[in-house]
């Protein structure tokens, strides 16, 4: 059976993203694309990239006749996201990609996002998208909300540590390098390739990134107890990837063993034998994500470095993961693409 | 029904792309690698991307038993690739992407790579591999030889317009900028990042680029005449893609009908609207050729721009799309990926 | 003794590239910067780059005592800068970096830029500032009109040729591969990382872009007849550099003997040996500008190549060159650094 | 007075940038440079970014008069250079930038670095090279020992903070992230463009990498008390720079407070304001640092970045200061070099 899909906001590289997974997926027909500002073009126009496709034009939200749709990506921006997902059908299943409906505490929210939640009835039936942590949860759903990138990179390290008591809690450092599509196509002066390449630096450190709310409402209530790590995103020259390296406290071979035993069925994360390391390279535009756990030289003292593809993982693979079980589909189905490499 | 595949030279980036693609074609199996230098080594270890697949170990070519292979890729390099062809039952289906089989004159071959040819029986039944243009021939071939990445994209600009005799024979310049992984993963100094990075130059200048021998052979049997054409190659800090440049002297409006009706059944080849051109970035890792036609100021002269992936439609995805033909497949089977971007 | 320099303009890239040459240069003292929308900025701020300087405050035009200043660089937007030019002291020394003073005929001007001249008093005394050929003339001028960073390319590569009548007027060809900055520190989407990075393609195709308007007034006035040349400049992932490849009609030994002949006593083009060619790599952050002659395997074809940085010789070097002539100071003082590589 | 200068090994990136460096140096003669295997050449064939430079022809360390060198930089491969400083005259001036004679223990050199010492004559009388921190012992040094170019980011950071006693000596995590240009010109895999652009990863984790001797001898050698760090060194897609985000335990005032204090007298070494952080593209090509400091959102942890150019101040510029301090030249000659942006 084929499910009728809509992405709201298209015109965005996560959507572009969904539209590639979308492309190849056997069972997903793509009847509508909202982009406000850039309603009436074609899409091959906003990402010629798509030119082979027939896709459906870019509308208003308003013209999409949602009744028709079995399911609806949502791409918009957060704060908005919320205010639109506010007035669509309540029966309607959506995978939102923003970051509105995540924290579960809407002082939570407003600390970190610096606005009000105006939408708590529809968070209090959303799902985390953390697909490994939530899958039963998420196939009974009728809204997930999508992680941040960030967010999915330092929980795929971390929380089946958290949930086995194999680290200490109070010393986790996650320093985390991640690419520049995670920006989105906006339009700022540190996103200019001229400013970008060749050059790369920490960004809102001292734990003032949003991401650090996930962080802190998943690990505290995997825990039991507060859990507060120290987070530092650094942007590097490519377009797409996420590292995170995550300083922690525990014995490796315990660390290894109990993330390989959290993902021994996991389709998507890889566990590297003890002693290797992952590239974003080796992931990149997939939804593989490559985990590797290094001894430090100092007894007691463990890294354990995890890549993804922000964009695929990160985020719009993500949403198809979540979509798949939602909709009855394989887990799996359109997301076994292999990395592109070189 | 599945198809029983081979690759030979698996350890090179042709190599990995053909197993990428593979990977997510319903009816091919990969039964048989060789990689000489690195047998017994498994693919993950040489191409830590490909880790999510079961795939068999690398092993030496006079370890395959051929009897249970229906198609054979060869990605070995040029000299090398005629004496193991020579040595293959003769029965066997191939698809070389070396340069060996390409030129069907033996003295233009050892002008070009400077050895002399050994496999002039095997050169007498090959196929010259530029799909659109021998799609025919490639479906009853038993050894199609692709074609050299920079010779595709020239020809896909300016093969229909010989043909069509609408430009003038005489004043063709083709000027191209190609990404790095067309030198492959071999190791020399001007491959280094720090050396390509941030810079960008021309090579092969003044007509010596070996690609040239498919171009003399392949306009001057078109035109029914010698047509020799300027070639200069520029080499640019990125990873995939080939830009083509020609300068021709026509009618700008004539050149483009003539293109659009050349490709207008075609899967992968997209003609752009008259005045459009194409980017790189817009086909990446996609089996897709964009191709732009613009008129210049000056009457009578007309640009050709196309844009293709040298690693998929400039070789593993040719090679895949000429594969579909021989075995019977759909032709554009497991090659409808959509571009990667960003 | 010492020069009092301002630069108006100093919060794009040409003016943080003219700090950068002020800097070393023993004979100028910066003493003003203007960045209207900036203004009231230390320039560490906006370029932290420059952080070890000690720089005057950046301010607004009108806050500058132009008395006290014996040469200004004048780095603003085109249009904008004939009209603070036209109101500036008419005594005083500067050197634009825009596009409004290298057109001298006023219809010119309006038919490539779009807008009406509203300085051509100013516009009468202006110098063309392309040192090696104006050198006598800029030694006197008050006004010097910096040209195009293609534009200088494109001449150094031709205007010897041309002069010299060594090649046909009728069929010159100049590909050009630039790099981003030259397109400046403006917000539009084409300029992101994410969507140049890894791509590259043909922009204003066709005889539109506006430095033909220089390529035109120049070559026609050393032919002493109408010359107009086809020109396709390509935008490259990089951020420094010009490559400029030419195909003319002429006898490759005459067209180097030309250009070694025009360019032996100049202190920054460098003409390589017969059949070498050169690489933006190799001068990038320099004043220098290499340029490759190659014959083509076809008779009467020449391959004509240089390569030079957009920013240095092509737009802030070119003007310290000038600045120097216009100052009594030696011509390549504060200009002779080494290139950066890698 | 002129001094005249020998480099050994010139045809590496850190000898090519002494030569960039040198070329600019009003008091700096540069008489041989040698490279065994590329004897014979002029610099410009290797280095074609040098062509305009007038430099003597490479030549073989046998053929250099040692007698009238007044200084010799030696960017000789480790193991490689002890051998040849302890053939040289007794009482030449050199600065090595090899490891040899950075580890004064011999035990903890064959340990790092997999060989015996067999120069310990040499190495006795050996000053580390990191000028601000030991720029009495080397005014009056015969031999200086170059250091690590990691080393030194991470000396920046912590050295004061360790001298000053204020963080805690046992819970220091340095994660670093560098440009490949430290790998030298050496032909691997994991250097290719098409290997590297697009991708990174940490390499050499849980403290193996040698730079760690070097960290273990300073910081024991301040601390008074052994101080091991953890270091995990990163590989990103760049070809200058080094960016060290250091994890300490203290008050982010104080640490700010003890760094301000520590440079402030320092001409290369720039501390921003509290709260700030540096970026590798901000000191590119040049020889400053800069260091920034945040408080972290849980009490008593601080995170200290620093950022230089792995070539300038951790390499060939690091060494160039130390000579003119072993010459009686001005420390900052020749270095004073505004960084390039973009």
């Amino acid at each position: 059976m084929t499910h009728k899909i809509a992405i709201l906001g298209a015109s965005g590289y996560t959507g572009a993203e969904l539209v590639r997974l979308i492309a190849t997926h056997p069972n997903m027909d793509l009847v509508a694309m909202s982009a406000d500002r850039k309603s009436g073009l074609e899409m091959a126009e906003v990402f010629p990239h798509l030119r082979h496709l027939k896709l459906p034009s870019l509308c208003k939200i308003s013209e999409i006749e949602f009744e028709n749709i079995d399911l609806c990506f949502c791409a918009l921006p957060h704060a908005t996201s919320q205010r639109v997902i506010r007035s669509l059908p309540k029966t309607l299943k959506i995978v939102d990609l923003s970051a509105d409906f995540r924290l579960r505490d809407p002082a939570e929210y407003a600390k970190w996002y610096g606005v009000e939640h105006v939408a708590m009835e529809c968070q209090a039936e959303a799902v985390y998208g953390l697909t490994e942590f939530y899958r039963n949860d998420i196939r009974d759903a009728r809204l997930v909300a999508g992680t941040g990138c960030n967010a999915a990179t330092g929980q795929y390290i971390l929380s089946p540590l958290i949930k086995a008591g194999k680290i200490d809690f109070d010393h986790i450092i996650l320093d985390l390098k991640c690419a520049v599509s995670g920006a989105g196509r906006s339009l700022k002066e540190n996103l200019l390739h001229a400013e970008l390449s060749e050059g790369y630096y920490a960004y809102s450190v001292g734990g003032v990134h949003r991401h650090l709310g996930e962080f802190d409402q998943e690990f505290s209530k995997i825990a039991g107890r507060e859990v507060k790590i120290q987070f530092t995103p650094h942007l590097v020259p490519a377009n797409r990837g996420i590292l995170g390296t995550a300083y922690v406290l525990g014995n490796a071979q315990v660390v290894h063993e109990t993330l390989v035993d959290a993902y021994k069925t996991e389709p998507f994360i890889k566990v590297l034998p003890l002693g290797e390391t992952p590239s974003t390279k080796h992931v990149r535009s997939s939804n593989f994500c490559h985990v590797g756990v290094v001894a430090d030289r100092i007894d007691g003292r463990v890294i354990v470095i995890a890549a993804l593809d922000n964009l695929t993982k990160g985020s719009s693979g993500q949403a198809m993961q979540n979509a798949n079980l939602m909709l009855g589909e394989k887990e799996t189905e359109g997301l076994m693409l292999a990395p592109v490499f070189p």
